[in-house]
């Protein structure tokens, strides 16, 4: 054991749900947290990637008066950084524009850190907006050597983390992230954050926004990691948390200075000769005053302050799994959180959509509960000349299950009326296609009508099998606001369905579960009738989409190559209908939308 | 005079229609041209950036089947090189991939130019897929050295063409190009590469692309440009053209040797040390050969081959101005070459759209006639009960003025079976926002009807005034697969029927010019009841979208404080419209789409 004495730092970690633009209501949010880590004399308070602003702003940051009010807004936050350290992410305007980090102390703004490695693949388009930074910084508080960097910075083994550990000495690096969630996202974050605190003996406060903006869901899940890769504290996932965080770091110079490896490269290190500027930051320790003691945080003083002295850390569990139990409820979360933000933050109060009777329908009218309660929910059950009963049935008493409101609407009458008006135009007998989209447009009008007249954001159920191959209606099914199941593979809607029947006492009725899915647009109709089963066909779209393999690689994998080709081809060709499509929520490693940018006009086919 | 000796070099330049991703279609194209390069005796033969794929092929690029067959292409082509040098544009793979130029001579790659500036602003995504190049190279042929670069590497006078030139020694650069066409982009285009000429005193060929893909459309107007800055020749815009053109050279060593400022910057980049490889490439002055005279182009033996030696550089007239006599005729060749290429490369053959009797839909079935012809366009006259009688003589009149079939589907009777149907639900009395709406999507769902029994693609006749403050109905009159005005202003569709009627005849009826602007979805409606006059309305938004003007901005160029409030939350508050509309052809310099990446969810709010 090093003789030299135990350094400690109150750490708050501020795990926000900032709306993109809405200035006004981050700050109220900043404030609440800055407020509270004062009264429990926090030493560093840290809050996400682009608080101020939201993230991603897109084009937002082209406008000069975007920029504008964001420096304004960090003006006003710089006021409440009396006696604490206050790490937030904004927009930096310094003759170019950066993604950064403010580091707030005593009226001061202390040091902007500017982010070093700016995303531009899947859906970031940072290098449309930022520059890249190039300067790194050692900050010191009560006598701990600290360092900031933001999200991507910190996913390269050669980024700023090893440099500022390394050759500036740092014990703890603050990572302000806006890392969005996919499936898998969450462990491999952390494995690299692992990586980065072990590689280079460090501390990292890592912290993450939380919430849903357009397709992308915040999924929170900030944590504080020690320099031997423990997780010593985790906030909540899909949800606004904090922590307060006692971190005492005996340790990381005595292990840094046992380490060959680590001189060695802090040797090299010298050489390169790269700028690094220490900045001293100042707190005065002093025991709360009268005025402090007015803030309208009473109800929180007595939060529980964690440290890594009582704890033994080498037992620390991992609070994830006990609040998320398996992979299909961590998705479920992101849905409904993702479901509720765009709702709430484009300012709709009710929901409404078709109910089929289907899986896809089941699975969206629970998530819509889940995310703004039952009782803004409403389901429209249309039934056509096609209809089972037992899709009433099913519908009804999902909805007793869920306690939404429903109605029903038959379409037959309407469908009867176009018939007529277009019967000299029209092929006489079986249902073609047109007659079948007719069916869904008028579902699709329908439920429209209902938002026009009562100001209720249509859901459109569509899943992501169905979506990628084209299996559904321009205007009809795909009619609506926003689609929260469209990152969803149908074999997947299966399983988070099961999941749900095994959490809430089979609250979608077996039927649903237990039926073909069909689009019961003509009569015996099923999906399998045009696509393979969804076990294949879901198989070749992950493949194809998600992995980028191609025909003869598909092939390969065992499938068959008319199959393989029917599907690829489908793909290909509804890129159309897709780019007409409503937002729905990211889910997997690629969706459709900003993480694949297709072109409609494209010849290219391999096969 | 420099008593040195003259110089030729016979330049051949390709501008052709690149299809996305039709690699044996390009290939046809590109081989054709070789060909004919090669009858005539060009020393080189020039393709547009990424001629071998189309642009911009988007996310297909992460697609390794894609690079690959590429590649295969390529080495096609390569075979084609001998006795000629060959420049044209690819997707490089050399550890990383790049948007590159393949310099091919005598069956070998003799050398790959990577693009060395990657737009990454406005509709481009070029750093999300290419790692940038940074060599040059000087190549000589027949003793003149010339170099290559490719698209915005000429846009910025310390890019490439200086090194190359001044460093180099090149007397010649040809920039590849794949510029996609807004209004005033020919001018900034030609003002650009005149100052890049004079400045660094070298001849540029400059070879575009042309040809329309999705929401871009490419202008060709490729051109050389001596030395002096005069240009000596301009291919046809907005169609596929090539020239051959004896380029003498006899000043530029002179004029060059004369000028102390270019000395002194040689001498300069001496000290920077840049890597510069020299490259000599080799091509056999022979006569005809047999083997040639088989070739499948004897019909284009008696090309005039034009050279800067017979005529008067002094007095170049430019073709331009012959072939376009005002802004309106270009954008109309833009949106005419835009709308036939979505719809022939995307397979179809017939188009059908709405006819209201307003001069949107006017304009469209004008265009459409104009891309591919008036036999394949068929137009739908669909009135309600609030149609004024003249709406439809007016339509009438002008499909036989035009040519186009029509077909007359009232819409009532599904009208009615629709409030029947929802009697329940909706109001009952004035017909407000869900009865408009409802009016609207009737029209589109028989529109879709049409063009899925008879596989036509629905035109959407919405204009760029319309589209910003969401005055139109999302799956109504926004139904089609392509909407060929929806950037061009109210305000601009007016002088482009101005200028058809002054070209063409009175094409189109002057009632449809004089009525007031109106939807016809109520008694006595006026798009005016709801919006401010298109003078200012259009103002207003040029103001707040292509300029980034904010609301005090606005303010200050005199327009009314309510109005330009009204306007710009209209404006923010419908991009969830936006999103979901068909794609249409770029004209402005900030179209939406890909040009203007806006949050649905968005607080921002500067007022």
């Amino acid at each position: 054991m090093s003789s030299k004495k135990i350094e400690k730092l109150r750490l708050y970690c501020a795990q926000i749900n900032s709306t993109v633009g809405d200035f006004k209501g981050n700050f109220k949010k900043i404030s609440f947290h800055i407020n509270r880590a004062k009264l429990n004399d926090a030493d560093i308070i840290a809050f996400p990637e682009m608080a101020v602003t939201g993230y991603p702003p897109e084009d937002l940051v082209l406008k000069p008066a975007f920029i504008e009010e964001n420096l304004k807004y960090l003006e006003k936050i710089k006021k409440f950084s009396e006696n604490i350290v206050i790490i937030i992410g904004f927009i930096n305007k310094d003759f170019e524009i950066y993604n950064s980090a403010a580091v707030l102390n005593n009226k001061n703004l202390s040091s902007v850190y500017n982010k070093q490695f700016l995303p531009n693949y899947s859906v970031f388009d940072e290098e449309r907006y930022f520059q890249k930074g190039s300067y790194d910084y050692i900050y010191e508080v009560c006598g701990v050597p600290f360092a900031v960097n933001i999200c991507e910075d910190i996913y390269y083994s050669s980024g700023p983390t090893r440099f500022q550990a390394i050759y500036g000495g740092a014990k703890l690096i603050i990572n302000i992230s806006a890392s969005p969630y996919h499936i898998g996202k969450i462990e491999q974050r952390e494995k690299i954050l692992f990586t980065r605190a072990v590689d280079n003996r460090v501390n990292i406060l890592y912290v993450n926004l939380v919430g849903g903006q357009d397709e992308l869901v915040f999924d929170g899940n900030s944590f504080l990691i020690s320099e031997k890769g423990v997780i010593l504290y985790r906030a909540k996932p899909f949800e606004e948390d904090f922590f307060i965080f006692d971190l005492f770091m005996e340790n990381v110079d005595s292990t840094r200075i046992q380490d060959t490896k680590y001189k060695n490269q802090r040797e090299s290190m010298k050489v390169e000769n790269k700028p690094l500027k220490k900045i001293k930051l100042n707190i005065q320790k002093t025991p709360y005053t009268e005025k402090n003691k007015k803030l309208p945080d009473k109800k929180n003083t007595n939060i529980n302050i964690l440290n890594n002295k009582d704890i033994n850390v080498d037992k620390c569990v991992d609070k994830y799994k006990e609040l998320i139990s398996c992979p299909e409820e961590e998705i479920l979360k992101a849905l409904t959180l993702g479901t509720r933000d765009y709702i709430k933050k484009n300012g709709f109060k009710k929901v409404v959509l078709g109910l089929s009777g289907g899986i896809d329908s089941a699975l969206t009218s629970v998530i819509a509960s889940f995310a703004i309660g039952s009782e803004n929910v409403t389901g429209i059950i249309m039934p056509s000349l096609y209809s089972s009963e037992g899709s009433i049935k099913d519908s009804e008493l999902l909805s007793q299950n869920i306690k939404i409101k429903t109605c029903i609407i038959p379409i037959t009458p309407v469908y009867s009326s176009y018939l007529d008006n277009l019967k000299n135009l029209l092929k006489k007998g079986e249902i073609n296609i047109t007659k079948e989209n007719l069916q869904a447009r008028i579902r699709g009008n329908i439920l429209m009508s209902l938002s026009n007249e009562f100001g209720w954001l249509v859901l459109a159920t569509g899943n992501k099998s169905e979506v990628s191959v084209g299996y559904c209606t321009l205007y009809g099914d795909m009619a609506g606001g926003f689609s929260p199941i469209k990152d969803i593979y149908k074999t997947l809607v299966y399983d988070i369905c099961n999941f749900l029947n095994r959490k809430y006492n089979n609250i979608i009725p077996q039927n649903i579960l237990n039926k073909a899915p069909s689009a019961e647009l003509k009569p015996d109709q099923k999906d399998q009738d045009k696509l393979p089963p969804y076990e294949i066909l879901d198989k070749i779209l992950k493949a194809y989409i998600e992995e980028e393999k191609d025909y003869r690689d598909i092939v390969k994998m065992g499938i068959n190559k008319k199959i393989t080709k029917d599907v690829i081809n489908m793909v290909d060709s509804n890129e159309y209908k897709r780019r007409q499509g409503a937002p729905g929520i990211k889910v997997t490693e690629r969706a459709f939308g900003k993480d694949r940018r297709y072109p409609i006009t494209n010849r290219f086919k391999l096969i």
